[in-house]
């Protein structure tokens, strides 16, 4: 059940373009996603507040668990998760317990 | 004060068994955790939202900076840690700077 | 666009804190970081709840991806950063992907 190899992508972006970045995981192959909320960030366009009437400067942050092939589609489409003002991709190793395979 | 050799655990699980899974962490020896909110996320049931009036679909992520040692003795409850529905748990190394010991 | 030899540094520190912190990273150099709220905490103060109407128990997590330099002016502050009660800085490796440069 403890498999190795597995990537965590994290990427913040706007709220407003969340549904777009998941939508693009789901088709890169993603099994799953947790989607968490943003006080505020900086950024190059400088500090955001989340909160505000509009919901207009709201960010999220996602965080993906992926196999190496999953995670090798989700950085083939960075272009389009990184459209946004706000955007950022991290990626780093991890090793994964599940239940389920992914 | 900068340790190498630490692991940083990050769990996805409902909030419902929120206490349940912080309570296996403090047996396991964990000296900390911090829980962080869910927007929304996708697994294998799906996609669920938070913020539902009846809280059922609420979901949480749990990050646990543990010693090896400390680490070791929570992946060996990962069976109990991973028993609801929503669950993942994935396992990174960090560097820690700290006051304190762990 | 992809580039390695970055450093994804976390922050747990008091919601009263956050400013402080966040200046000290932008001045150590760092071009973003990410706040986001905390629901809850265990540290060797015991068990913080975000929430109370005081707001004096909140806590923050504060991410910062940051260039393998700036992460070492931002270690290098590593005091200033711990200097309240609950506080942890966790660094792990990350390859980035982003459209501007650190």
């Amino acid at each position: 059940m403890s498999e190795t190899g597995f990537k965590r992508i994290e990427i913040v972006t706007e709220a407003l373009r969340a549904k777009q970045v998941t939508d693009i995981l789901d088709k890169a192959g993603a099994t799953g996603w947790t989607m968490l909320p943003v006080l505020s960030g900086k950024g190059h366009h400088g500090v955001r507040h989340s909160g505000d009437p509009s919901g207009i400067s709201d960010t999220v942050m996602i965080v993906v668990i992926a196999s190496a092939e999953h995670a090798q589609n989700i950085m083939a489409k960075s272009d389009a998760i990184l459209a946004g003002r706000t955007a950022i991709l991290a990626v780093s190793d991890v090793t994964v317990i599940r239940k389920d395979r992914f």
